[in-house]
């Protein structure tokens, strides 16, 4: 397993890019002393389970969806030879650069822009796709790879629970399939602990060959009730530490804290305008409202982003980089 | 991890209860290359990925499989509650002890009973109940303990797996949650990787405590062509060995098959009448046809139990017990 930017996990306990503060303070304390034979808040390894949102808890989601201008580059690419799209919605919207325009048919559109881009082919050609386009797709805002947009102290977090002896999972309402190109490489997540929405299969033969063939037909959605429900179904144990930053991650959270024993419950709270963004409670994409709510109610911790990251990105530790 | 009945991994190279032959000499062959740095067949630790199927190939499926014996004996506990199945199909005919007729109505039949034993109540309550009646339910031939049906050979070889890096699943048609309830205590298999067949569930919250309860639907069915669905979805690596014993494992094996790279595929064909049972192409529970000719064709590994396996259970090598 590689990682992207991560630190000497011995200095400064493994969180380099985390301010000292309460957070900081409750997640060193916590995963200490999970790992500590003897503790009365010891948890056998095998139970030592993370679970992680991923857009806007362990990369950018701002100003859209990484897989969204995933999709909107295929609905490009595509269009010769889909050439009603044109005069279509949502596509003919999209073509014209009117992203609102596009949305504003709702779940259905979104439906519809997902089933042309992410189905009608193999698992393994929708693979080569998807890692073609990481390798190159860059950030409309930062210009950087998205690949490069992912949190430094959440990258530091990940090694941390590892070297504790955690494993780490992603439960997050993108796409399985899309997510597993890269989450190995940039978080150091191997593919079986990657969990996400996921498109019904068909297993055919061709040319005596099998292979699965992705249908324009929603098979799981891991976001908001969906989220535990994944977690039952391909953990089939309750984590103990769960991390998430909008309201689809609440179900989630509250099943973590359900469990018997220490538990740690976090939340991203994007609060820095000129490093990332500041959104919440009226944002459209990861939306911050009850989960902040029953947070406060609760005392989960909530990460101030602009109060607790001495960094953000990992590119702002590097020398010259930024 | 804890296994039952097995055997002592450095001697006789961890198999000692498969009789020298042509299935042993391969398996030993093929996991030292898979495990030897160096070798043209090395395989990377994270891509040794073992497949089995659990019913009829790590442990005993005749004269019925253990679920639906767990189905039954829930449907007599629950008549009470319910005494209109006493004149209702095909809860009558099973309340008589008529399982055939019981299971006359066919896929239709099987579902109703699956659904009125394995929903309508939280995942919890559920594990409890599995979990009572496995630690006491016995096998209608042998008198032993469902627990103690599991082939002693098949042990060995998930432990000898195990020995040599390799991670071991289960792909079941049977339920993954009440696999899930046995599999890490008799094979070492811990619940993340056991998949089975699920209904669905849905999150709610009861007395401020959020629970997720068993519906009484399909959710995904983990057999035939389902299993290099499930596997992709589970994994999202592709499996170098697979080991089934029906019909319902061809797909699992014809996809572990068609990677690169060296291949292991194995199916256990029951031919012994007088330690387990003989059955193969006309058997209604495990029928073995295509799968067989298709193994035979291409040279895939065929237990043949009577030939092959030194000991079937693990009762029988214990001095004083079988």
């Amino acid at each position: 397993m590689q990682t992207n930017g991560t630190s000497d996990p011995s200095a400064d306990g493994g969180l380099p890019s985390w301010n000292d503060g309460a957070v900081k303070r409750a997640i060193v304390n916590f995963v200490t002393r999970a790992a500590s034979e003897g503790d009365k808040d010891f948890v056998l390894p095998a139970d030592r389970i993370a679970v992680f949102d991923n857009d806007g808890t362990l990369w950018a989601e701002q100003p859209m969806y990484c897989q969204l201008a995933f999709a909107l580059d295929r609905v490009k690419a595509l269009t010769p030879e889909r050439p009603e799209w044109k005069t279509t919605e949502p596509f003919a919207s999209l073509l014209q650069g009117d992203l609102q325009g596009a949305l504003a048919g709702g779940g259905p559109a979104v439906a519809q822009i997902a089933a042309a881009t992410h189905a009608g082919m193999t698992t393994e050609d929708f693979e080569t796709i998807a890692r073609d386009w990481i390798t190159t797709a860059k950030h409309p805002k930062t210009g950087r790879l998205y690949s490069e947009m992912v949190y430094q102290p959440m990258l530091e977090l990940l090694d941390y629970l590892r070297a504790g002896g955690f494993r780490t999972f992603i439960f997050s309402g993108g796409g399985a399939e899309f997510m597993r190109v890269f989450a190995e490489g940039i978080y150091g997540i191997p593919p079986e602990q990657v969990i996400g929405s996921t498109g019904k299969l068909r297993f055919e033969m061709r040319d005596n060959k099998p292979v699965l063939v992705k249908l324009p037909e929603v098979d799981f959605i891991d976001d908001k009730a969906g989220k535990p429900v994944g977690i039952h179904k391909h953990i089939g144990r309750r984590p103990i530490l769960a991390f998430g930053n909008s309201d689809g991650d609440l179900q989630m959270l509250q099943w973590t804290a359900a469990g018997s024993g220490a538990r740690f419950m976090g939340l991203v709270h994007h609060t820095d305008a000129d490093r990332e963004w500041a959104y919440d409670r009226a944002s459209h994409i990861g939306t911050l409202d009850t989960a902040l709510d029953e947070a406060n109610a609760k005392g989960w911790a909530v990460v101030d982003m602009k109060r607790d990251w001495k960094n953000v990105f990992p590119f702002e530790t590097r020398p010259g980089a930024g």
